[in-house]
């Protein structure tokens, strides 16, 4: 079955939208603390620009990473997973037909 | 006569360097200023992506202010004294084709 083929229960999405939203949140967190950390350390105005280029790096990176459509979902927690930056955990509840998916996904990731 | 007409001497481009630099110098260091107060600020992660576009902005701003083009600098010049960025006492020694040039360009824009 494909991943876009998968019918999703309003249970499922809700633990769906939990997982990518805390995932998302913690990602934002910490390019924040990262950032703020960076910025404090500038001495020259050079510094400013490769700190712009820092940010716009790290938005475009979330936004392609954070993609919250059900067609490509698995695909989102797999790389999510491999990454370390969500825990399977997280997707309990999700039924085993997405469950096994993205491990499928993550088990190819990290070959 | 056209500025791009105008001829400068060792000297004056000695002294068109010097304040040209000098007013870049402060420029960068004002920004760096306000950017290290406003990340200081920072309390959300969307705040970033308006400090990202507050650096973009003030870099292509200064990107398009700042052209030293022997060409344009009277324009430059120009623009610099009248918002308040350089100062004409800065471009003493410049000959009167230019520094007339410059107020031209001065009392123009200041009206």
């Amino acid at each position: 079955m494909h991943m876009r083929e998968l019918k999703w229960s309003p249970e499922e999405k809700a633990i769906a939208r939990k997982a990518f939203n805390g995932s998302l949140q913690r990602e934002l967190a910490s390019v924040m603390a990262e950032f703020k950390k960076k910025a404090e350390k500038i001495q020259e105005p050079s510094e400013m620009w490769d700190l712009e280029e820092y940010l716009e790096k790290a938005r475009k990176k979330i936004d392609r990473d954070y993609d919250y459509r059900y067609s490509v979902l698995p695909e989102v927690f797999g790389l999510l997973i491999s990454q370390g930056r969500l825990s399977e955990k997280e997707l309990a509840g999700l039924g085993e037909d997405k469950l096994s998916m993205i491990r499928r996904i993550v088990s190819f990731r990290s070959e």
